[in-house]
């Protein structure tokens, strides 16, 4: 490739991403460019990259964890992904389609927030127990699909460097842990985050998504409803819809646009 | 400032920086901007953002690091700002001078190296004892002018997620302690680095400078002579001349150009 491959980089509430332009589906991405590209020091730095590439008439979203490893869906990416498409004129509508791992997702525009539809939660795996250091507390298995353990804990003061201990057979494969103070029952909650095989990060839309569902389980609240939820990085909304649906709501920020350099380029030819 | 502001992000052995061209020294570097551009998520990313900004016939290295704090001096940093002044054409020789807070230093390019003049080490403080855990060991104080304890030691196998503790009245302000194993007596060493304010780091330019100069006083050889040194980051060489003084000798890699978004670029109106 002769001509240098242009990049976006942006974040949703701190969790973030480059972007990278394929209208002509001709770039490939491999796990050693997306390390190279992802790198906070050797390369641009990010959480995952994104390749913006046409698919069945809607934009996809195909998306790509730091350490080169397929990520299927990403709330905080995609609403990141909604903005590039609306900032760089590829979409002019407010409300449209777009194509990820997960499914075609609904988004839609509200001002500056940006509305993704994440789907239903799932509840088929019931209760764990989470564990962090010497303290025990209950928690509730969430799929979004992906797997959660919701914790509702007095205070978020705790000591994450450490991954929590989770027992239960449900998650063979690992999974997040949120954990929830509620600041008002059904409406506020503040969450940390603990994410399987990264550690704890600043944000988690699907974590986001979970903790809504438990906020809103726990004060008994059926049907639509709606809940702000604080995390590290920011503040997000949950949306449940009338089919029980949760819309996560947030802010998306472009801090930059550029071209990589031919060495990062040539890596994806 | 209404046109978005262009950037360049490269790094040294690891160390990276954001760099902003202001050709007509109108642009305004506050702390807070630093760290919006310097933040990692939220931002660019760096360790630290340079001014690339003209001055008495020369172009001056305008430093500042990620926390929005004034650098003296930065070996890394400048290899990184001469090789934006070559690649962005500013500059065509291959030998010239550029003006840093630590007063006017040589630059030469080698192929892809870059050689920057750091100046002589001082020695006013004699030795000191550095201390990981239960492990201690006697180090030498060295100035480059910024202060450093060199520490020989058997392997790096260390834990430096702590600070090492350095007891002496020399370092008022902090020191960066570099640990240090001969691979060859006066000839190679490989080195880590612990960075006063900072924590562990991949690569520091002075401090390889310091490493260079006890390899060789180790090695009882005096009178010019070149080292390499492998970091965390890369392989550096440094060359000591006639005169004394240390050349540090590296790789220099840009790996984008692009724009500031206009909320970033209104932090520096």
């Amino acid at each position: 490739m002769s001509t240098r491959l242009p990049f976006t980089k942006g974040h949703g509430t701190g969790n973030d991403f480059v972007l990278l332009p394929d209208p002509d589906d001709q770039i490939t991405v491999t796990a050693q460019a997306v390390q190279a590209v992802c790198d906070r020091r050797f390369g641009i730095g990010g959480d995952g990259l994104i390749r913006v590439v046409p698919q069945d008439g809607r934009w996809f979203m195909d998306y790509h964890n730091a350490d080169g490893s397929i990520g299927e869906m990403c709330g905080n990416g995609a609403r990141v992904f909604a903005a590039y498409l609306r900032q760089h004129g590829l979409i002019d509508a407010s409300e449209f389609e777009i194509g990820t791992r997960g499914g075609v997702r609904q988004v839609a525009f509200d001002d500056h927030l940006v509305h993704i539809d994440m789907g239903a939660p799932r509840h088929d795996g019931g209760q764990v127990t989470v564990r962090v250091g010497e303290r025990r507390w209950p928690a509730q298995a969430v799929f979004m699909p992906n797997p959660h353990a919701v914790v509702f804990v007095d205070d978020l003061d705790l000591n994450l460097e450490v991954a929590p201990q989770v027992a239960s057979e449900i998650f063979p494969a690992g999974q997040n842990v949120e954990f929830v103070v509620v600041a008002s029952p059904g409406e506020h909650a503040r969450m940390r985050v603990h994410e399987r095989g990264v550690g704890e990060t600043l944000s988690c839309g699907t974590g986001i998504c979970a903790v809504a569902d438990q906020v809103w389980a726990a004060a008994g609240v059926v049907g639509p409803a709606r809940v702000r939820v604080d995390v590290p990085g920011g503040t997000c909304w949950v949306q449940r819809t009338p089919s029980g649906s949760l819309v996560l709501i947030g802010p998306a920020v472009l801090v930059a646009d550029g071209e990589l350099s031919h060495e990062l380029t040539e890596m994806f030819a």
